[in-house]
């Protein structure tokens, strides 16, 4: 399958970017930056760095929207954000800068090109706000029914949000962006706090990835950061896997159950940012896959032998 | 099975005592009757009055909670609720009073003494605000593992809410006795919105209701002032089913699919009376089976098939 990542980078979309390296049925076609855990051009360095610190400089990484549609200004992180990824989105740990740099093509001509080209073979994984996939569909809307998915991480259905008692965090980014992907007819699942919050990664798997080379010391280092930062399952000796949940369903979608159901985005007052059922349309409107269940175990037990393997890898090149 | 219904009477809690009445795998031990769509002694009055409309004068009717936990006078209906259940509840239609009145004994004592009895056998169909019910738990917090079950009408967990954003009605009526049931780790299978929504009664079903007999004709005006004044189904021509889908989802849990999650309610500002996942505890958390899938044709199939075939019986007499 070929893959677009769009990726607000950002510890955990360091590890969705690692597990889509260290997935044999994945072509990494690009990655793609857009603004969110980071401002946007920090998320196309932390990309580029992580991949050529995989040894992956062959991957090209594409400049993509750099604030919210509503948004007067570039987008920079705030404190709270910057506390649970560190100041630089790794963790506040030092790594390489890549030898090249983004590409002159923007996000939106790639992932348009890439779905003319691939079609139904193209899976588009965003992990960050949907500003740059709105901006394809608007500026295209025949492209919704050509891409195979859009398996995002985002949102929350059936729980409440993180930001807000309604809203996650890459909705709440951008709650504009996110209504035109959800009522875009495009085939789109969500992954969102209602099955990322079942999943974990313990630290136990980041001490084993330390004794896997410079890679492996510098991805626990970042992780481990992540892990005493981030509160939503400090309790259980770990972190939940957000963004790395969204590129393993995009891989098997049996990963998850899901419910069809159309989602709205409220966008006003209190609410701003909640993803919820449309009540309205509940019977006509174009349907979104919202997983609701995750098989946990499996998810867990695929991304540690991924990462693990492609990490002994890149120690022993 | 044993079933006491708890009802706010109401229009479609008429269309599910009668289910209730018409299904011969039931037994019912008593009618509860709470404010609601009517005032507390008006869902009496009424329950009484359909009961002996339907020649089931036996079936006793006791009185529960007149006004929610932090009221501080009894409650009456708002204008809103009359225009879509009639003043008197039943879509204005003068149905005869019945011979006998309600009982002693309170809605309270009848509840905790049918589950000491019954047990397992017993479940509790509460189709209006939770208010009788948490009491009931509250004062013997043991009942909650010794019921058979509690199938409620009420909530909305993947969409809004149908009195406010976030809240549907019953819950909205009495957030804090909601909060009480949902967290006492009774077996609670939820019907909210998330399914009721998906169901219809047409107005051919009540047309056909019109040639069997006085109560066949009673029964359709009070449906149909009520499919008239209902919104959520005018444009499918009918109503939703909110009400008898909790009976048959009592009988024949099979005709819903479930996720099985802790439910909080919010009882706090803009979102008070919210029903949804909570994030806290989903790991932990004693679970709620939500409703989220309906198969709406088999239910709609044997609700007007045995609400015919009882009307018929009753005609015959």
């Amino acid at each position: 399958m070929k893959l677009v990542l769009d990726l607000d980078t950002g510890v955990d979309d360091s590890l969705a970017l690692t597990l889509a390296l260290a997935s044999p049925e994945v072509e990494l076609v690009g990655v793609t930056a857009v603004f969110g855990n980071v401002a946007r051009d920090t998320s196309a360095r932390n990309s580029l760095a992580i991949l050529h610190m995989l040894g992956r400089d062959d991957v090209p990484v594409y400049r993509g929207r750099d604030r919210a549609r509503t948004a007067d200004a570039a987008y920079a992180a705030t404190h709270e954000v910057e506390v649970i990824h560190g100041a630089n989105g790794i963790g506040n740990v030092e790594i390489p800068d890549a030898p090249r740099g983004p590409e002159d093509q923007t996000a939106e001509e790639l992932i348009a090109q890439a779905i003319e080209r691939w079609g139904k073979e193209l899976v588009i994984v965003p992990t960050g706000p949907l500003t740059t996939i709105a901006a394809v569909l608007e500026a295209d809307p025949s492209l919704a029914e050509k891409v195979g998915g859009i398996t995002l991480m985002g949102g929350a259905l059936a729980v409440g949000g993180n930001v807000s008692p309604c809203a996650e965090a890459n909705i709440a980014n951008d709650p504009e962006a996110a209504a035109v992907v959800f009522s875009s007819g495009a085939p789109i699942t969500m992954i969102g706090l209602d099955v990322t919050l079942r999943t974990l990664l313990p630290l136990e798997a980041t001490a084993r990835w330390r004794a896997m080379g410079a890679a492996g010391r510098a991805l626990a280092d970042i992780t481990d950061y992540y892990i005493r930062h981030e509160p939503a399952a400090l309790d259980r000796g770990g972190c939940v896997q957000h963004d790395p949940l969204a590129v393993a369903a995009a891989i098997d979608p049996t990963l998850v159950r899901t419910l069809s159901i159309p989602v709205k985005v409220d966008c006003a007052g209190e609410l701003r940012g909640r993803t919820i059922g449309d009540k309205e349309n509940l019977l006509t409107g174009p349907c979104v896959k919202v997983a609701l269940g995750v098989d946990a175990e499996r998810f867990e037990q695929m991304f540690e032998e991924r990462v693990e393997r492609l990490l002994t890898s890149v120690a022993q090149r």
